[in-house]
C-alpha cells in the first residue's frame, strides 16, 4: 500500500550517539532518505560535498533562504546550517521518509512549519554528562577549547528536550537502535500515514454487499 | 524509571484475530493488565466469571452504571457490555498498561473520558470478507442466523476504523503481533509517558554545574 512520507527529526546533543544511529537506521531501511544539510562551515577532514554536507558560501547560503529554498536554518558559532526543502518535498510525494540529524532550532521550524503534520520528532539523551564527555574526547582532532564550547552548546541542546514526541536515554547504542526502528514502525501504521487504508475499506465493504 | 500506564484499546470486527493477538500480547508482557469486561449475557460453554466476563444481572449491571463504576459500557443485542473502572485506576498508578478488547462504542466513550489522553487505540482489520466470514464459520457452536448477525454487526465494527490511532490490517497473525508489540513499545517511549524523565534530564544539569 502506498504511504505518506514521515520526516523523522533526530536531535541530540553531540556525542550521544545520534550520528552513529541515523546511519545504522538508514542502513536498515534504505528506502529513509537522509536529510544532507548546506552549511557555510568549512569542511572537516574527510567530509565529502553532497554526502556530508553541501558546503555552500554564505552569500550562495543567504540567496538560498531568501528565495524559500530552506526548510529550516540557523545560525551556530558563526556558520549557517540549514536543510534544502526540495528533497524533501520529493521524498514525501514518492512516500519516502526523510531523516534529519539536526538540532533544536532546525526541528522547533519544521514541527512549526507547513510540513508540521507529518513530522515526528525524537531526543536522544546521554546516560550521563560524564560519558557525554568521555565520547566527545575520543574524537581526538578536537582541542579542549572546542570540547568546552561543545559541551556548553549540549547543555543549550539538552534543555529542550521536552518539545520532541519521544525520547529515547542512549545507555546501549543496540538498544538504542531497536528503540528508533520501532518508533518509526509503529509511526508508519498511524491510521493517517496510510492514505490507501479508505480505499482497502471500501473494498471490504464492496465485498459485503455483494454477498 | 517509572512510567504511566496506558489505556491500549483494541477494536476489530469479530474474527479479524483481536482475541487471539490480545491474548499473545499479555503473554509477551505479562506486566499488561487486561481489562475483564462486565456483561449481561449468558456464559458460553467454557467461560469462567472473573476471568472471561464478569457476568452480571441486568440489576447488578445498571446500579453499577449509576455508580460510576463503569468506565463505559453499550448495550449490543439486548445483553449489557461494559469495563470496570477501578482495576484500570489502579493499573495506572502502578505504571501497568491496561488492554481493552472491547468495540466502537467503548473505544469512544474511554477516549472522551478523564482517561482520554492515556488512550492508545488501534484497530485490526481482516485481509478480506471471505477471510472473515471463514473465521466466523470455523466457530462451530454458532448457528447461520448468529453468523449472519455477526457480519451485520462485523460491518457497523469495521465503519469506526476512522476513529483509531493504528490501524493494522491482519493478514500474517506473526506480523500483525509483531506491529502490535512494536506500537505498544514506541508508544511507551513518548516523552510525556516518561514522568522521570524530567528528573533524569535534572541530573544531568546537575553533573553540567558540577563539572
Amino acid at each position: 500500500m502506498a504511504r505518506r512520507g514521515l520526516l523523522l527529526i533526530l536531535s541530540s546533543p553531540s556525542g550521544a550517539g545520534k550520528s552513529t544511529l541515523s546511519k545504522r537506521l538508514t542502513a536498515w531501511d534504505p528506502s529513509i532518505r537522509f536529510s544532507v544539510s548546506a552549511t557555510t562551515r568549512a569542511p572537516r577532514p574527510g567530509e565529502v560535498d553532497g554526502r556530508d554536507y553541501y558546503f555552500r558560501t554564505r552569500d550562495e547560503f543567504i540567496a538560498a533562504v531568501e528565495a524559500g529554498e530552506m526548510l529550516e536554518h540557523a545560525e551556530v558559532f558563526g556558520n549557517f546550517y540549514g536543510s534544502p526543502k526540495a528533497p524533501v518535498e520529493k521524498a514525501l510525494e514518492q512516500g519516502h521518509d526523510t531523516l534529519f540529524d539536526i538540532d533544536w532550532q532546525g526541528g522547533q521550524q519544521i514541527r512549526n512549519s507547513s510540513l508540521g503534520r507529518d513530522v515526528v520528532s525524537i531526543f536522544v539523551l546521554p546516560p550521563s554528562i560524564a560519558e557525554l564527555d568521555r565520547r566527545l574526547r575520543s574524537r581526538a582532532q578536537d582541542s579542549e577549547e572546542v570540547i568546552a564550547t561543545r559541551m556548553a552548546r549540549s547543555k543549550d541542546e539538552i534543555s529542550h528536550w521536552a518539545e520532541y514526541d519521544y525520547v529515547l536515554v542512549n545507555r546501549d547504542l543496540d538498544l538504542a537502535e531497536e528503540q528508533l526502528k520501532m518508533i518509526l514502525s509503529a509511526e508508519r501504521l498511524r491510521r493517517d500515514r496510510q492514505p490507501d487504508l479508505m480505499d482497502f475499506v471500501r473494498g471490504l465493504n464492496g465485498e459485503f454487499e455483494t454477498r
